[in-house]
């Protein structure tokens, strides 16, 4: 496989994350993530890194960058389904995912979204 | 990455396809998503195989098989996002999913189940 499929749901995108990320895919996530944001209309991005068990800094910096393009674009990013290892790693490499919201589960996300006004 | 995330929206779960199964990662999806069925009470299951560009009659068996799985515990299942040669391929293969339900895609099969008094 290629690309992460990106599914809509409604003004959310929903990204799963089950891959091991390189340059390219990575790269062209991010592409396909802006185009559909801007073509949808999207207001809302969940990213679900659940199935994630280790994370380096090259994830960390693309999702604080992909949340970043979101961001310019209008649409709010919500990373959800972090393993409480991962949150350790990601303090530990110094990337904090400042600006980037976080939720327990994919539930929690968008509800988030829809509270905050966002969908 | 040795499992499939699945993701909890109300009374569905959604599964989202995006590596090569292989036996053991078919039959780890079809344990936890029985599990889940039962844990959550599930009424459907949502399996998107947007990007699965070709596909075997082992995948396609399992996509049968976790549907009947899912029926006999009371849930729905239907696949979406299929593209136009895998659908080829399917019936090629004498695969042609009798009774599993597809749309076209995640939001489209949220109607059907809700529509169908399912969800």
């Amino acid at each position: 496989m290629e690309r992460i499929p990106i599914l809509t749901m409604g003004k959310l995108l929903l990204v799963t994350i089950q891959v091991d990320m390189h340059d390219r895919l990575a790269l062209a996530l991010q592409d396909d993530l802006t185009n559909r944001i801007v073509k949808d209309g999207a207001r809302g991005v969940l990213i679900d890194i659940s199935s994630l068990d280790v994370v380096d800094s090259f994830i960390g910096r693309m999702i604080g960058n992909t949340a970043a393009m979101a961001r310019v674009l209008d649409a709010e990013t919500v990373v959800v389904g972090m393993q409480p290892s991962v949150a350790i790693t990601l303090v530990e490499l110094g990337l904090a995912l400042t600006g980037v919201r976080t939720a327990l589960n994919v539930e929690k996300g968008m509800a988030l979204l829809a509270r905050g006004g966002t969908v």
